[in-house]
């Protein structure tokens, strides 16, 4: 893990760029947060593109912050200026058309779209935990928070670092996913807006349903997929705080 | 309105009993209520029995106290110490039977079920607010929380005077509320239990998606009908506050 950058933001976060191997990522980190006093550890999920994501990233590691986490985040395998894989894209452009022609999205194409994606992005959210966990001022326990809901379902499952999820129902997910979701036992808050346009309500409460968490939380919302109302980022810092302080 | 008793509690909530006609009633007001700062009012609703419910509607009220919230309830017809009503206890009898038995509930046991109980008991907590809101110390707004989810839903569409609800997704719910619940326009944070075993989660999921409202949140938590976590208790607190305050 290399640092490219540096700054302090107005209210005390400090805000690192890295690069490990080829993966760009940030981490942020509370001004509180030191050697002697190291602080648990938020991941953030997301779908590709932490360049044009990152004033909504920088706002949640913000708020994460105040509430005592460090955050990191990595560019998605794919995503932003990561060489493309042509399978997935050809996967996305298959999806895009089946909904603008409003038919029904085939399990074909979710597979196509999100399995390759899952199997190389989880490693490496894995590698960086290594990385990160190694900082003197990153202690655990580690949360994970966002989207792909695929990705942080298998994470949850493959990854005994992480203690607590805060998932967001809002893509397509493999049929394949829904018995991994079984395996998961950590608490989880899952957020769905009702009205997600990329997404499928029914396939998004199957899976809540199918989570083998004792302790599993449904918030849902109106609205469409990026219109998740600013007090679930409230709630999903109190959620934080309940399973990782 | 006659108040029977008043005590203070530890916490310097006043908690009064009252006759309402032939109702009985309890009201609670923060230490701070007075005609010079009147509060908001909380409509707290349950499933009947009000001495049964004392120690939970007591917690509830001491919470919305904590954040300026003066609560009130009623019992509801053919509740507690309150005369039957034969058509009800036989709907009653037949709905336990049939979850005995494995059986579907038909629409018609619910229908003898809870219309009735509709009808009278709308008005009861209508005729109850008159006298509530004529107390100097209490003002508006008013919410409505708990169960049973179509007397909530019945005084959403009817009465103006409310303005947010925590509805409750613990009952049945005849299908013509559904068409009730389209009218209805004020905030409304939803609660179901996923596993409640005197309710049906499907029906449950399709009424949260036929309310009108513009601001409605569903929360799903995990277990059966008294399960609800305690976090719940602060979600609802925070809604109200964001309301009603």
């Amino acid at each position: 893990m290399r640092f490219t950058s540096e700054q302090r933001l107005d209210d005390g976060v400090l805000e690192r760029e890295f690069t490990l191997g080829e993966i760009p990522g940030t981490l942020w980190t509370p001004a509180s947060a030191s050697a002697s006093a190291p602080v648990p550890l938020i991941l953030l999920g997301h779908p590709g593109g932490v360049r044009k994501m990152h004033s909504r990233l920088v706002a949640r590691a913000r708020h994460a912050a105040a509430d005592g986490f460090a955050t990191a985040t990595i560019e998605l395998p794919g995503g932003g200026e990561r060489p493309r894989f042509a399978a997935a894209e050809q996967a996305r452009a298959d999806l895009q058309r089946a909904l603008q022609a409003g038919e029904p999205v085939s399990e074909e194409i979710v597979d196509r779209l999100v399995l390759p994606l899952v199997e190389k992005a989880v490693p490496e959210w894995q590698t960086t935990l290594d990385a990160l966990l190694a900082l003197p001022e990153i202690g655990g326990p580690v949360g994970y928070s966002g989207g792909v809901i695929s990705i942080g379902t298998r994470l949850a499952v493959v990854e005994p670092r992480i203690s607590a999820a805060v998932l967001f129902a809002g893509s397509f997910v493999p049929r394949i996913m829904f018995e991994e979701a079984r395996r998961v036992t950590i608490p989880l808050l899952v957020l769905l807006q009702w009205d997600d346009e990329g997404n499928d309500r029914r396939m998004a409460l199957d899976l809540f349903d199918a989570f083998g968490s004792k302790e599993k939380t449904l918030h849902a919302n109106m609205g469409g997929h990026t219109g998740v109302p600013q007090f679930e980022g409230d709630a999903a810092g109190r959620f934080f705080t309940r399973h990782l302080s």
